[in-house]
């Protein structure tokens, strides 16, 4: 059931946003409140946050301490989350306290994949084929359906690949099954796309929409190494896009920023492959490319602020520093129309999210090739 | 004597920036300083300060507090300030514990308005025209050399006009000599300027300099009111302020960013009118204006980083939000290509700076009138 958006709680300068999780994407969007002359309190479960160090606020607790989630609560004036991973128990509890935006409905469809898709394909967009295997009958059934190759995942979110693996054979989506513990799984049908982009868009409490430039973009072992904003491509790639995420913003009554992962078909149609309902990787060169950040964004609509302006005003390629190759943050701040954001991270563990760098080029100018 | 810049404390990601003073300079400062991976601690006399909500630590004592300096010199490796009132004891006390930056040396002479128009004109810059009154006698001699109308200021720095008034005949010079507490005062010929600039420059710990574009301020009851990104104007305009702004930070062994005060003259010639040893209201435009901001470039040098890009990548108009100007940050925050950025100052008294918004210009395209 559609709902209006909940304008009676704008939170005005001088006001408290609370911020669930205390890594880099809390610490941006911390920052980006501070900017707007907001207060901002954390929580997270880690002493070492990242987050903290930049609010003037934070609890240490985690996220089923119902306790410190009445002291957070009383402390801010709305709630949000830079991840999807909260308990629903806590959203469901917060949300009896303060406004809790993105809404926690949104947060509970996203979190099954077998549900987001089933939500995504009723809207009328496509995605990746997918069946449910809850037993070995509905595996032989699901394989049945979705031709191999194809990826079998634990149907509630997992982290960076783990929780999925690839099947070629029907005894692999049962071993699989047997592996992940019988829990319900989602057999994927493997989509031979051309490219991987993304779409960054807000939704504000008034209804308006505002998205980003699709972007292009590149993993490696899974995880994003770069985005190339704008993609390139026709005007018409643009537009599906925005439909895209316009349409998923209005249907999920949706108020602040989402990240729609696209695949782009060998026909040119672009496929919804995973809903980020927060702030995403793939739009931290909003921050250096647009007037209004996706972190600006995300605050404005949750504190019931117009929406800004998401134009890009130049270029930009976006690469993450992994692990140790945060070491050369020397080199990269001695680059020409170059940025350089660091988490505050202090162990460089392998493949873990330091810090990224943009590089900005004037409108139209964007290489079409890199270094790796 | 030239010394050799101090390149033997890089501050390296994860190191800590202990920041003097509290305001929006050091808001902002502390919010680069956190996006480089920056630790901060801040030092400031009120409680309230707007820089604490955003740094992971603070010290409320006063400036001549040597204990609390002390404590603080230990939390931090290098010093910087975001205001050049600081006690002459207290950069002296502080620069025998960590590096302070930029040195203290400079902040002395810049202290002292006319040890600083001296040490500008033996570098063969122009100024205005200016004598020492420290009696009656000097008075007389100062009035006959400089004509009317002339402003008598105190020599040692004030805030916004205060300790200083017009003058129009030597009696005027006299009394306000008496009024100012017979302190020894400049008296300083009118500039009939055409416009006031700034340019804002930036010093490394290498000695390599990077100047912002020059810009020009629009004043009102002695306060910035708006900067327009770039000054329009012969590409000579830009040469002459960065030649100005490289000879006095080589000549005062800098490290770290100035601003320059500027009068245009009739005849086309620059004068610096003032100098500020620190980020200037001037230079905010460069958060959007910029890849690398006025307020990250202090950080780099004063962590002896690389200097950032200066270069503009949009014309930009910065308007300052004084006392309930603020009020109107719903009406700003719904315009086109701008950003909005507010201190956190809890009460909007009349004329005190509670925010700015920035509009972004493609280049070449900044209107040349604009509404008050």
């Amino acid at each position: 059931m559609r709902t209006m958006p909940d304008l009676t709680h704008p939170v005005a300068p001088g006001g408290t946003v609370g911020i669930l999780g205390g890594g880099q994407l809390g610490r941006m969007l911390a920052m980006a409140a501070a900017r707007m002359g907001l207060k901002v309190v954390v929580f997270a479960p880690d002493r070492d946050s990242p987050a903290f160090q930049v609010a003037g606020a934070h609890i240490v607790a985690a996220y089923d301490d119902q306790m410190a989630l009445q002291r957070f609560a009383t402390q801010v004036d709305v709630i949000t989350y830079e991840f999807e991973n909260i308990p629903g128990d806590t959203g469901a509890f917060l949300a009896s306290l303060k406004p809790v935006r993105p809404n926690p409905t949104a947060l509970a469809v996203i979190q099954n994949r077998i549900a987001e898709k089933a939500f995504v394909q009723k809207l009328g967009i496509g995605t990746a084929p997918f069946a449910s295997v809850t037993s070995e009958e509905t595996a032989r059934a699901a394989f049945a359906t979705i031709s191999a190759p194809a990826v079998l995942k634990t149907s509630r979110l997992g982290y960076d690949g783990k929780g999925q693996r690839m099947v070629r054979a029907v005894e692999d989506v049962i071993a699989g099954f047997e592996t992940f513990g019988r829990v319900e799984c989602i057999l994927e049908g493997f989509v031979d796309f051309k490219r991987e982009m993304s779409v960054v868009a807000a939704r504000g409490g008034d209804g308006a929409v505002a998205c980003y430039d699709i972007v292009e973009n590149l993993h490696g072992d899974h995880i994003l190494r770069m985005t190339l904003a704008p993609a390139k491509g026709p005007q018409r790639l643009k537009a599906e896009a925005n439909k895209i995420a316009s349409r998923l913003l209005d249907a999920f009554d949706y108020v602040g920023v989402m990240a729609v992962e696209l695949f782009e078909a060998p026909d040119g149609r672009l496929l919804v492959n995973e809903i980020a309902p927060r702030v995403h990787n793939s739009g931290h060169w909003t921050i250096d490319g647009c007037t209004v950040s996706q972190f600006e964004q995300h605050i404005r609509a949750v504190c019931g602020w117009p929406l800004g302006d998401a134009t890009r005003h130049s270029d930009a390629v976006m690469t993450n520093l992994l692990g140790d190759e945060v070491n050369a943050w020397r080199t990269h701040a001695a680059l020409p129309a170059t940025a350089v954001h660091l988490y505050g991270k202090t162990d460089a563990r392998q493949g873990r999210k330091m810090g990224h760098v943009t590089r900005l080029y004037p409108l139209g100018t964007r290489p079409d090739t890199f270094e790796r």
